[in-house]
């Protein structure tokens, strides 16, 4: 199988699997209780705590552990609403936004919060400038992701957040990265956000396990209650092997960023060369320019997505149609929609993500297949 | 070490361990993706769900995969409670509730819902006619745990349901059976709930995971918003392997519970009996008769369980003083004030809880050096 769908999931790192294992059954202990076995999964939670905070540029104590990105997320847009009520009820983001974070904001509207959802331009990249114009004195959080997760484009989160404090400095600054980690340098200190969404299993850790940041001074109602787990902020029993393999996985992502950034770049470049080649009408969504160097996302004219891909898997090679993160749903991509893709073009829409295992093989089995596939796709659709 | 705290957490089974590997590395794929790795994943999850809908006694599209037991409280009170708004805006809890139910309960007040919390007899069984005297018209949910945490009593939950439903039938009943399975027979079927908690954890599962199950047609809203994974109720990629995990550690739970039972009533019993003889004031906290077979749960007078656990580390053994899941709590237990013990007696619990793994030389451990502890702890109290 060549997997070209990282941006959906990766494999567990064989080192973060080696550290989560004692943790299942030797060292299973409760962190929450005072003995040995309990003491030994604190320090192991700890340990984590502070690989993760070196890796994004934060404090231990500005890590929050939860039960994935999409848990980071709602517990930073609800939970900073909740808290700010009281100083407005006007809410900041964009139409490309993860269902993570657009999720929570609808339903805070419905809890009586006004939410603006800023357009985002043909190109897939943010403009501060309008970030900031739809920022008002009742605003109390903007979102803006780091990277997007289908169109891999980079968003000036800096620039947006130095924007938005200029004119509106109480405002917080939510940005989901859970692409950003692995694909290009985090530095939740120097972007100046006040809360950053991080997900485990998108950069080889487990499933199920993610962070939030939250910057040191700034309060949160919790979204899950219940023991006063994470100070408070995220109830439940902490998911030990998952949080170590979490600090590991971040650790390595860090670690490693540039080297795989300048080794995916030349094999998307290359399936790109090769896709067009094959394929002289495609479009590529957004622009290159500021993109993960591991993400590309196309459209491909008079096709369906659904059956390039199904295709594709015959010839052995996953990668997805729009986001994998929307659960079954068939409808055209709302990120592409977004950036201004027709309906009919967004449905021929199929991205290819690369990651660390990758490797020039899995270009070339593509290429191999995808003349023959893009015309019958489009033999299916005519 | 020898391990008497079962209640806190469990070591991951042999068998469970197995099941989740595979899911970590070779098919790691992403249950929402259309390709091969994506359908194997998916698989797995939907094989997981039949087994845990098998173990509980419910069909596998009334199982919701959640992040625990907590994440699962959470969603059914805050779930139901919001969806229930228009028909009134009561909730029946207990006293001795887990912080699980007890956390969302308070957050609802600040909502705007009426919490009335039914205390708990001495006994530390909940009488059902109290909890149906305190339903209302405007109840919109009563929740009542199956078994206690601390002190492993067995609330009669068929029964609560009946009397409740007998004169408000549109109230619906939850129940936190988290420390129910694998510790007594579980049907949510015969017990007539909506709504029932569980988690892998304490069942020689993962940590991180959990289910809820949610009775057909009975409607909850989602409390984490986003991709729609789980019909919308729990966003956020399934955490595979760990959901593998649940299903077989709910398997091996509800195949043994029988036997298990049996083998830990023996050892708890020999326990007691020991515990007795070396300190003949001791108070067993709750009554014996209706209890899982695996839990004691003591007060010394006149010594502090927070030092008689650390003696109690010191020589090896792992046991608690209320509750390990209110972090890093020493005030006194919450269970044992709602059932009458005075603050002062309550700081001198101990809680052993027995499991798969426990044999007779754990009760030999403890017995070997209860007495000197106590003696020693004492001292320091006075």
């Amino acid at each position: 199988m060549h997997y070209l769908d990282h941006a959906a999931t990766t494999p567990v790192l064989p080192e973060v699997r080696d550290t989560m294992l004692p943790f299942l059954e030797d060292d299973f202990g409760n962190p929450s209780s005072v003995h040995g076995p309990g003491r030994r999964a604190k320090e192991a939670v700890e340990d984590a705590r502070d690989r993760v905070a070196n890796a994004i540029g934060a404090s231990p104590a500005e890590v929050v552990f939860t039960g994935g990105g999409t848990d980071a997320d709602n517990l930073a847009v609800k939970g900073a609403a909740h808290k700010l009520r009281g100083n407005g009820n006007h809410i900041v983001t964009t139409s490309f936004e993860h269902h993570g974070v657009l999720g929570p904001a609808e339903w805070l509207e419905g809890q009586g919060f006004e939410v603006t959802t800023v357009s985002v331009r043909s190109s897939g990249v943010v403009d501060p400038q309008e970030i900031a114009a739809a920022t008002r004195k009742s605003t109390v959080l903007v979102s803006v992701m780091t990277v997007n997760n289908e169109i891999g484009t980079i968003q000036p989160i800096a620039e947006i957040v130095e924007t938005v404090k200029a004119s509106h400095p109480n405002a917080l600054v939510h940005t989901d990265a859970v692409q950003a980690l692995g694909n290009i340098a985090v530095d939740v200190d120097r972007w100046g956000v006040d809360l950053a969404s991080f997900s485990a299993h998108k950069v080889g850790g487990p499933k199920g396990v993610g962070a939030l940041f939250v910057r040191s001074g700034t309060a949160l109602e919790p979204v899950t209650h219940g023991g006063g787990q994470e100070r408070g902020l995220r109830s439940g029993t902490l998911n030990v092997p998952g949080i170590a393999g979490l600090g590991v996985a971040a650790q390595v992502a860090a670690k490693e960023v540039d080297e795989k950034q300048e080794r995916v770049r030349k094999m998307r470049d290359a399936l790109l060369a090769g896709l067009r080649e094959a394929v002289p009408d495609l479009i590529v969504n957004g622009e290159l320019e500021h993109r993960v160097a591991g993400n590309l996302n196309v459209c491909i004219p008079r096709a369906e997505g659904q059956i390039m891909l199904l295709l594709l898997d015959q010839a052995g090679i996953a990668c997805s149609s729009g986001s994998a993160c929307q659960s079954g749903a068939v409808d055209p991509s709302h990120v592409l929609l977004a950036i201004g893709v027709s309906p009919a073009l967004a449905k021929g829409s199929l991205r290819f993500s690369f990651g660390r295992a990758s490797d020039p093989s899995d270009v070339q089995a593509v290429l191999e297949v995808f003349e023959g596939i893009v015309a019958q796709a489009r033999k299916v659709a005519a």
